[in-house]
């Protein structure tokens, strides 16, 4: 079934570029579940700060975990909004002129507050979003958390509803009068992919390697 | 020679896991040249926002650009300050324990005021710069941008003063009542690579084929 198209918030409306804006849900889930580090934006005694962290998600729902004595994650579940970006860079757009360079791409803004869960179940669920989206089929085989460690770890949750993507695909977009030089034009894709996998030391011989770990793959890479 | 290493401000002092952080300005710049994609935060009406764009260093400066009808520059060129943060993702730590399991990357954080560059022969080494960050060799081959695209183009500059990278690598740090378990354990390491370019439409048969796109590499990319 078709996934509703929402209504662009004032936030996350695409401003720049509108044609290359993408508002259904789908889309976004897809490049949410595609990436694998977002960049949470916000504020600190008015500078705003960008840090790298994991996420994971479920249903229209994003996780993101630490330490509670992570200043990122109080400062954002004490701010009013926060904003959490996935950018996949599909390749280089290489134009005649130095003007017309560009990157393909793949993102998602989403603008919300962030919401310390506490319910334990909850918390729980977050935990198996996060080790599911580094890896489908992890969550069933290694130990799971303990009520320490669940204690131990601050989860903020953000909806969906302020979200949207913007995409770029396709090659440079050089003006008609550019199009005869005599210089190289077009695309270098660029794809994220995994090196063998490397054991951990001390891992008891008689232990496999999982097929997840030796062939990795993730939902939207294809061969 | 080695480069002095900056005291580290307050607001790039990295606080979770101190004893991943790196002061030094070669790194700092190393992670910069690398990376492809920065996320610039600002702060908007009190919101804070995440964009991806891209960048270019020269010396002890990035430049990012844009529209001059781009919300995000001139926001970001008003605001007190902004953050610019890049990330390269290493490879995925795969735990014993869910709690456990982390990401290797190596990331830099700047923060400071984006300033407009507004004198013509700053402009024009801040495209060479990003053209140059795109692909190494590249400006000398293409077609140099016009005054007029000078002026329809937007350039910030946001100086390293304040900047700060972190760095996690290796395996995973289980708690040592885990490792028996009959868990595999270990990483995988991701890499950015290169499929072969894509020729842009209508480009004349007698263009060949760069070696630069041909067999694309960035500074730090071994085989």
């Amino acid at each position: 079934m078709e996934e509703s198209t929402a209504p662009p918030s004032g936030r996350t409306r695409v401003r720049r570029h509108p044609e290359r804006a993408r508002y259904e849900r789908e889309t976004v889930r897809a490049i949410l579940d595609e990436g694998l580090v977002c960049h949470l934006g916000f504020v600190a005694d008015g500078t705003p700060f960008v840090m790298p962290t994991m996420y994971g998600r479920r249903d229209d729902v994003v996780y993101v975990h630490g330490s509670p004595a992570s200043r990122m994650l109080w400062t954002a579940a004490r701010a009013a909004d926060v904003c959490l970006t996935v950018t996949l860079l599909d390749g280089l757009v290489m134009a005649r002129s130095a003007f017309s360079h560009s990157m393909n791409f793949r993102s998602v803004v989403v603008v919300g507050r962030a919401v310390e869960v506490t319910d334990p179940d909850e918390k729980r669920l977050a935990f198996e979003a996060l080790v599911e989206h580094v890896c489908a089929g992890r969550w069933a085989e290694v130990r799971q958390p303990s009520l320490k460690e669940l204690a131990a770890t601050l989860v903020l949750r953000l909806s969906l509803d302020e979200a949207s993507a913007k995409v770029r695909a396709g090659g440079p977009k050089d003006p008609e009068e550019d199009l005869t030089l005599p210089v190289w034009a077009g695309e270098v894709p660029l794809r994220v992919r995994p090196l063998p996998p490397v054991r951990h030391q001390g891992l008891p011989e008689g232990v496999p390697t999982p097929a997840y770990a030796s062939a990795y793959t993730r939902s939207g890479w294809t061969a």
